[in-house]
């Protein structure tokens, strides 16, 4: 595997001994996995996904990313939740978060319809002005207010600029295979359609439809995307103490009983950043739930050296880390020589700024353990297809045992409702009448 | 004062007696800040900044925001911590997180030295290409390593681009008023200077030199903004249980002793994104030490209520939120009529999206409170400069009262410091030699 877990800097918190005395607990959660016979196993079709998925679907996804290349020279995607973290992170992890902005020979991609701002449409749609675009909206029901919002006002952008057939022939829609008012209508108005499969939850599903039609549109390889995830799936269907997806478990439950309420994954490059948001939907709507659970919180460092670092090195003893880590250095820059050393950094003169920055970390995993946080390490061992592949799969697989650890199910997310309902009710939405009066009391 | 503290959402989980018991500690704190006879009292100068500046310095900054957007399509500011964090929030908070990519007649503004990524560096290098740039290069000390590193590389491609004399008109340096060696460097070569003042932490600098540069080249009317920190300044010099910064103070700091182990800044527009990150800084950097503090966590909402809102409804009740609200619509966008009602959102085409927002706050704020999460909201009247002047002056006093109350010295940082030495160490600088050869071990 590309992937490794490096358990040095919380071995002084969590002794051999004591992990295999967890040991047994995750296996049995990982055999409940495997046997799918553990709460919300009907979600458990990622699971084999890296092998197990629709390959005239994926032909004809890999097909429609090349029309949407070719006509394009934006694409609009449109989900909230898992129905875009997961091919944002891709995107930016492989290509930059600056992707939209850099020169390319691939359509930019814009993100909406994961919020209720007026200003953040505005901008969108200014964005597009001049520019030809497709749009790919993702949603199982179709009924979900922030991406419906969203597709009710680019599919009259669409309409406006191409009239109907046009608009027809650029939007693509990521929906259930058969139910839902979205797919009643796309099969009517002659959309292309990709299936969000039913045993796949939002969070999980980065490497279905939902997650490879922007990934590919960007020019990303999903072949190896599929291929590192498969690479991953057999290694850790290998149960054992060693396997790395039983260790990470059994290192962050264990920390967890020790009064550890917070796990924050840190990383040093920028390009992390998004990435670090779709492992907080992962294991936060995973796991947060009956009043249990790590609160995912995230960091870039060194640039959160400079703002969290102090609370990190001496506040709360409530946290642990895991920093992810890129082995082979992401560029060839170095820092360069300056006669006038203004800031006496000569002595660092010509060395691979890479090098600086893993110093910054090792000098920080040395330090945050002296402060006495933990710290997990995953390695990887290069930036590409392959190797984030694995990671993906090695995060779900490892959230799924690690929930059932926990004793929680980890595929459901029943506190996602409550402020739905509480939102409809004001809005008047028929069906959500409050009739004690109680919501607008409050208000 | 624009901005207003909502306790509606806080009040079931402290009455009014727990706040009037914990007022006086509150009204000594803050005497000791106006006494400035507290610990870390000689970094005071930000408390009466909104009108006690450097009025000579102010003008020459003004017109150097005028050369820069007259001779410049792009700014690269150069800084770490509190040296960016506070403009790049006022920037995205009343233009936009897309500022850079929006048509616009001001210069892009991009952030750099925040952190030692080689592919962060060479993605800047090459969004300058073909674009005449100039550099703001901001370091009390000037040897900091991340921004020390991108100077070096920035003011190389100046002087390839424009020579040195060509160069030097267009660095703008922002250190010690006096020591230094990046201050004598400037002073030898020509470049302008502006101030870091000696009484002004990083975190509390946005208001000074350090912010204002970048702010004004941005078009953003820097007056207005110390307008609204004035008037937050005069009207939080009132004492009492009234006053709106002591309220937030006792608020949190009562919640804390409750056991909320982390407060949850949350706001509604993506363009709050990076003044949740300032706001980290501010309160994690000041509280965060000798084993105490709120740990400062964020989130965009609807956005993140799709990915860390099941944990925030149902998981470990470990936190409290603090929501900021602008309470005057940011766009007039509506929801459209669709005469297919895919998504059965027809009875609410025509709603201003602002409308549909606020019930979806206010529909969380009841899911929260009603999942045991304590909800103070912060209510600004508009997306203005006075109104993000007050807002920053609020929670630089708020942080004061509330780091003394916490019984510790909200102006020093010293965990920043430990990973640095070990850095050095590991990278081998002169001086900070490891000769127990400790280090080499355990890496």
């Amino acid at each position: 595997m590309k992937l490794t877990v490096d358990e040095r800097f919380a071995r002084p918190f969590a002794s051999e001994d004591e992990i295999e005395a967890v040991m047994p607990e995750i296996a049995a959660a990982a055999a409940k996995v495997f046997a799918r016979s553990g709460e919300g196993a009907e979600m458990l079709g990622w699971l084999d996904l890296p092998e197990n998925y629709d390959r005239a679907e994926y032909a004809r996804l890999k097909e429609a990313a090349r029309r949407i290349r070719s006509d394009s020279e934006v694409l609009i995607v449109i989900g909230i939740g898992g129905s875009y973290l997961g091919s944002r992170a891709v995107i930016e992890f492989l290509k930059s978060p600056r992707y939209n902005e850099l020169k390319k020979d691939t359509p930019s991609v814009y993100f909406s319809g994961d919020n209720l701002s007026g200003s953040d449409l505005d901008e969108l749609l200014s964005l597009i002005e001049g520019r030809d675009f497709s749009v790919n909206v993702i949603s199982k029901s179709g009924t979900t207010t922030e991406p419906a919002v969203a597709f009710r006002i680019f599919r009259a952008e669409l309409e406006k600029r191409y009239g109907a057939e046009g608009a027809a022939s650029r939007i693509y829609v990521t929906t259930d295979a058969r139910k839902g008012t979205l797919k009643a209508f796309a099969d009517r108005a002659g959309y292309e359609t990709f299936t969000v499969p039913d045993s796949v939850g939002g969070r999980f599903s980065v490497l279905t439809s939902v997650g490879l039609l922007p990934i590919a549109v960007a020019g990303i390889d999903t072949d190896a995307l599929l291929a590192g995830a498969a690479c991953a799936m057999r290694e850790l269907a290998v149960p054992g103490s060693a396997n790395p997806a039983f260790r990470y478990a059994a290192l962050r439950n264990l920390f967890y009983r020790k009064g550890r309420k917070m796990e924050i994954l840190a990383g040093y490059e920028p390009f992390q950043l998004m990435l670090n948001e779709w492992w907080k939907q992962l294991f936060g709507e995973s796991e947060g739930k009956d009043g249990k659970g790590l609160y995912p919180s995230s960091v870039v460092f060194t640039t959160d050296l400079h703002s969290l670092g102090q609370y990190v090195q001496s506040g709360e003893r409530i946290m642990f880390e895991t920093v992810l880590t890129v082995d082979s250095p992401c560029s060839t820059a170095a820092v360069p020589y300056d006669p006038a050393d203004i800031d006496g950094l000569n002595f660092l003169a010509g060395a691979p700024l890479d090098a600086v920055n893993k110093a910054a970390m090792q000098g920080t995993l040395v330090a945050h353990a002296d402060g006495g946080v933990p710290n997990i390490v995953l390695r990887l061992a290069e930036r590409s297809e392959e190797a984030l592949g694995e990671l993906i799969y090695f995060f779900e697989f490892s959230c799924a045992v690690s929930g059932y650890t926990l004793g929680v199910n980890p595929f459901n997310q029943p506190g996602v409702e409550v402020y739905k309902r509480n939102m409809f009710s004001l809005l008047g939405k028929p069906g959500y009448e409050d009739p004690t009066g109680r919501l607008a009391k409050i208000i």
